[in-house]
């Protein structure tokens, strides 16, 4: 287990050759973030974090999602949180999380604080991100499994690389920023379904921020703490897994449907075959999954618009009632409610079948007139980046209007990344 | 496994009945914290801390160790990390950890932000470290063995439940503000012998300040994330051990020796043989120990001032040559190297018996003229308040100086405890 080691390597040479591919998808999540952060700054827990960051005052190194400055360590905080409010954010299956809402706001809070030039932003965020994936695999589906939230835990590793990258760092001062991380990292998955889950993702880049901050200024730790004995790794049951060279962040996954990323390889399946089916016409609704979803989110019978989020039967509903799953407000307490989709909701039955890829999922709907209608779907089946791009125009106008859309996608075209938050 | 629930039960009521000797305790241990803290500021890592939160400047909302303002947060985590920068802060052996330093600067800081009275100061003082000590005891010694540092874990919930209280949350907002904990705290042993390890008294601090002042902001969580399946002693390998609800923080140690609390038993029993003996006619000296210290506190051979205070011979042949194990300076490369101590030190004789209790020493000289003295001493065995008082008084003037350990003494014996931090 060098993990630790071998992602400085890899990856913190003073001028690593990135690949074409991943800066262009770290393009794309970097816009993807914005339009996710700016849509939620209205969420309640947006609300709370941005006013207690707010109420501290201090140095105004950095802006926040919804107005106002921050030092950087509270504005990665605030805008971590803000960024996931929503759970609309990237996914990377391999990471078993989502990466940029730990990375990205660490890398716009330290990147504003020291004036990086566009360039070290994008080139830090990729990184960033690009470590907190590793580390994922590294950890492996056990630390996930047993409770862990690998946007948090992993998500704190890759904030503290992006950070301590803009900062400066030489290698040995990246070291301890590593080795205080592996102190510093946290984040339970237990806390999906409540605020708890957002402000994993802004405790994780907060983390990055300080750990940089403080190694920076000459703090040391044990360097090799995540990958040690008695080291993260081994107190987090990480599975300390084999991870290559190769890079994965080119992997990631967008989310087009406004809801937990485990129902939605059945919401593009269960799409495709509403098209022919009428809702009263339903007598029954399958759905097969790979088991790991089942308690991440199959509430069966959700009362809130939150639970809906987390809910294969609710979701399921509400696709065939024809209710947008793209759009924030139709999962609301009322949606829970509706006679309509309770009906429907209640025809639902799901099963876990492990020979299922967790990025694919089968739907059948069986008739009242005793017709079977199948349908499958994988995420991972490759998207064109053009097709890639235009879906997330189109989520993104529906999130913030054409105007403030556009001017993300463009700035985001010339790295011009100063402006995404705000 | 209830604890959260029942810790609330226990501890949070509006005006709950707190031992007179348990508040006595505690102003000894509030002394004791601030001497620690004060005689602390010159520490490397105390002025990287520091600088970084004056730096990020902000609301005065309380003082720091070595001048200057901070928010509460922040205070928190300077604080925190300083009080701990000399590891000669209280230890409670069922805790397995430092209670003080993670709840101390919590309560400092909020209290000074809010404007608390010194009652409800002390009280969210004795709740905070007495919740901390039932969490370790539930945690268990595996959660320890297996590499997390209670200081920072237990102690996160502690200063979580003080720092709740004195915001005025409502028993709602305070299992919210505990199942915010559960995601944030954090902490690893592997730091031990790095400024990691005072750096995790601090982020106890820090975090428990800001779950609370979320949770009274509104921000909701699962409240039984502590307790619950997946949850943060499922995931961190808590035993959940039983807890009572009898006052456990009364058994709190304090440090008399400015060296590993592992060596503290048998400097006490070695004192009290010492007055009778010269070192020059020692032959033999034989030391018995809870076999788990000696994996942790036992150089034979140590070569700087840092080796020395994990060094039972070194420790051993301090003392029985007058050099005062209780003053910082004592501990230096020189005095490892000084050929009266090297030649003490060589006698020294250490072995493991698992019969003694782990706050035990035995001791045994052997005198030149074949003369056995011997000696014994458990740290557990009681200690009239007044000899307490006047050990931590005298080390007091030691680290501090008589002024300023006297201002300090009169501070706590009037529950005046604003000026404690400075």
């Amino acid at each position: 287990m060098t993990i630790d080691s071998d992602l400085i390597a890899q990856l913190c040479a003073p001028d690593p050759a990135l690949p074409e591919d991943a800066l262009d998808m770290m393009r794309l999540s970097l816009f993807d973030w914005a339009v996710c952060g700016r849509a939620g700054v209205d969420e309640p827990v947006a609300r709370i974090v941005r006013d207690m960051v707010l109420a501290e005052g201090g140095s105004a190194q950095a802006v926040l999602f919804g107005g106002g400055t921050a030092p950087a360590r509270g504005a990665a905080l605030v805008n971590g949180t803000i960024s996931h409010a929503l759970d609309y954010d990237d996914t990377h299956f391999a990471h078993i999380g989502h990466p940029s809402v730990a990375v990205c706001p660490a890398v716009l809070a330290v990147g504003q604080s020291v004036g990086s030039s566009q360039a070290d932003m994008l080139a830090a965020a990729l990184i960033g991100v690009e470590a907190s994936v590793r580390i994922g695999v590294w950890l492996g589906r056990g630390h996930y499994q047993i409770g862990f939230h690998q946007t948090a835990t992993a998500g704190c590793f890759g904030a503290t690389l992006a950070a301590a990258r803009l900062l400066g760092c030489d290698l040995g001062q990246i070291g301890h920023a590593l080795g205080l991380a592996a102190t510093r990292a946290s984040g339970l998955k237990v806390q999906f379904g409540t605020m708890g889950k957002p402000y994993n993702a802004g405790l994780a880049a907060a983390n990055g921020v300080e750990c940089a901050l403080l190694a920076r200024a000459g703090m040391t730790s044990r360097p090799d703490a995540l990958s040690s004995d008695l080291g993260f790794g081994a107190t987090h049951h990480g599975a300390g897994a084999p991870v290559g060279d190769a890079w994965l962040f080119p992997g990631v996954s967008h989310k087009f449907h406004a809801c937990c990323h485990g129902l939605h390889a059945m919401l593009e399946a269960l799409g495709e075959l509403r098209t022919e089916v009428a809702p009263e016409q339903v007598a029954r609704i399958e759905i097969e999954t790979h088991s790991r979803w089942l308690s991440v989110c199959n509430q069966p019978a959700p009362e809130t618009g939150l639970g809906a989020k987390f809910s294969y039967s609710m979701t399921a509903a509400m696709c065939l009632a024809g209710h947008s799953t793209a759009a924030l407000d139709s999962f609301s307490d009322a949606a829970c409610a509706n006679p309509v989709l309770v009906g429907l909701r209640d025809l639902v039955r799901v099963t876990g079948d492990d020979s299922l890829a967790e990025t694919a999922a089968r739907v059948r709907l069986t008739l009242r007139d005793g017709t079977v209608r199948d349908g499958a779907h994988d995420l991972s089946a490759p998207m064109a980046q053009k097709v890639r791009a235009d879906k997330l125009r189109t989520k993104a106008v529906a999130l913030l209007g054409a105007e403030m859309a556009e001017a993300l996608w463009r700035d985001v075209q010339r790295d011009d990344l100063r402006r995404l938050v705000g």
